[in-house]
């Protein structure tokens, strides 16, 4: 079974509430793109393709209620800073127009879930029988248009019978790992185990692991990429025990206006996510000499990275 | 101020419950080896050489009872089987026999706290005006004697002036470090900040962190240390960074019978304390070559710790 994180219904879009997950399914009804703003901020949707979906949505709910664009625009865009998907889709909403945005919606929601299949599947091309992978966060299908970046690799690379089982990392401070990516891969019959996000060292330590693969927030022109704090550390552990470290991210996740990770905003969260006082960065950024391909839609980007995304972001 | 982790009084050990800290200052009043046994295993009372001593004191009531002193011993033995101070401490008494184990197990706590003063200072004149620490777990007064030893040499190096900022890491599943150190850090007035564990490497890469200090549950004759999950990825990222990782342990955290990290016994915890099913394995290994410097009671080692080691142990 499969279960997407936004659905279109009788003039609203319905968010899957993940904060509720896996505990409930509750679905949020948003007829405006104020409430749309609202899921986003609290992470009722989250993953960088999932808002960028539902910011699309949220145009074509102000446009139908006659609100202003470049407002409404304004508003979605100051959600959150780091993922590049929501600014994307809020700039071909607005090249769109009043007119079609509720088709555009719905294209970018199809194109994404093809995008998905697609980068699945030539990421699982990678991926050898009785590979053990760990992934960290939840890039699944509750994260993009519903089947997943890292996550769909990983079902992919299932599928075809060249995986054997999945090291989740928990991902604190709001556990999408232990809560979402392990929900996820028990619905699709996958043998996981959770671990702290610290115990991956003492993994890759022990061989227990052949690769290891991450969704993405942003991708600078140069292929550093900035995903879920923690992503870092797994990237520079993977170099030193000789495992490769994937990225599986769509086209509209990389962004040729950042130059390096060093331009990406990186969203600082409230610290009462974690402790009173705590510092609470929700991303970090990889450098793109730790990543050893990305596997988009277009085609798997391997080093160097420079030339690789100047010829897939300029199809 | 200052909380031991452990008292005598009245004939009994009363156990301060590290598990209701920082919310509430609980005494566990223990008059039999078994009921210290209990506080070891659910982990009441933790850290290395507090679990030390809290053995050498429960042996003192084993005693004091008439009961078998090597069925005790066994018994405390098998509560934990990483840290290897427990052992150390279960052989002086039993070398020691029935007599004078009460005053063994003083001697054990005050060598203890001695030697955390020692080798906190001997640590902290590694540090320089201005440096900014991060820690992992609890090393502080209430895992030892009650000064601390990665904590003690915090505690020393910013009397001395020679510290600004510590980093906290939060260290799942149990939150030692949030619950623990961070009070500790408060009620020692040392400004300090927590982080998810997996910050650990964006601070590194920011410039904002200048030594890594650390206990140890065990230390092999090569130098290879034993200790909380996920001190091995900070091993390795401190290496990336060229920043100073160092590891602070009293001389009875060394096991010259162990000849390598690979022969010390993880344990491995229940998966409840992280999510149905997990895998949580409580300590990691962090080879030598990663260990910049052992501040010990008797001197500070450096490599090459084979060496080292073989003339600090055979005073």
């Amino acid at each position: 079974m499969n279960v997407e994180p936004l659905r279109w219904e009788d003039g609203a879009l319905l968010v899957l509430d993940q904060r509720a997950l896996p505990g409930e399914e509750r679905w949020i009804r948003c007829e405006t793109a104020e409430q749309v703003a609202g899921c986003i901020r609290t992470l009722a949707v989250r993953g960088a393709p999932a808002i960028g979906i539902a910011a699309a949505y949220a145009m074509a709910l102000a446009a139908s209620r006659g609100e202003d664009l470049e407002a409404a625009a304004a508003m979605l865009r100051a959600t959150r800073p780091t993922a590049v998907n929501l600014g994307w889709a809020l700039d071909r909403a607005l090249d769109a127009g009043d007119g079609g945005l509720l088709a555009l919606a719905r294209q970018v929601h199809a194109d994404q879930l093809d995008a998905d299949r697609r980068l699945a599947r030539l990421g699982a091309e990678r991926f050898e029988p009785g590979d053990r992978a760990l992934t960290h966060c939840n890039a699944g299908a509750l994260a993009t248009g519903g089947y997943g970046t890292a996550g769909g690799v990983l079902r992919a690379a299932w599928e075809a019978g060249r995986l054997t089982e999945v090291w989740v990392d928990e991902t604190r401070p709001l556990l999408q790992g232990a809560r979402l990516t392990a929900w996820e891969l028990r619905q699709a019959g996958i043998p996981h185990r959770v671990v702290t996000d610290s115990a991956a060292g003492s993994l890759l330590a022990a061989g227990a692991v052949d690769r290891i693969v991450v969704g993405a927030d942003r991708i600078a022109a140069n292929g550093d990429v900035a995903n879920k704090i923690g992503t870092y550390s797994l990237a520079v552990l993977a170099a030193r025990h000789g495992v490769p470290f994937y990225v599986a991210a769509p086209v509209s996740t990389i962004d040729r206006a950042t130059p390096t990770g060093a331009s990406i905003p990186i969203e600082e969260r409230d610290a009462e996510e974690i402790a009173p006082g705590a510092f609470n960065p929700a991303f970090d950024v990889t450098p793109a000499d730790l990543v050893g391909a990305i596997f988009t839609e277009a085609g798997v980007l391997e080093p160097p990275y420079e030339e690789a995304i100047r010829n897939v972001a300029s199809r």
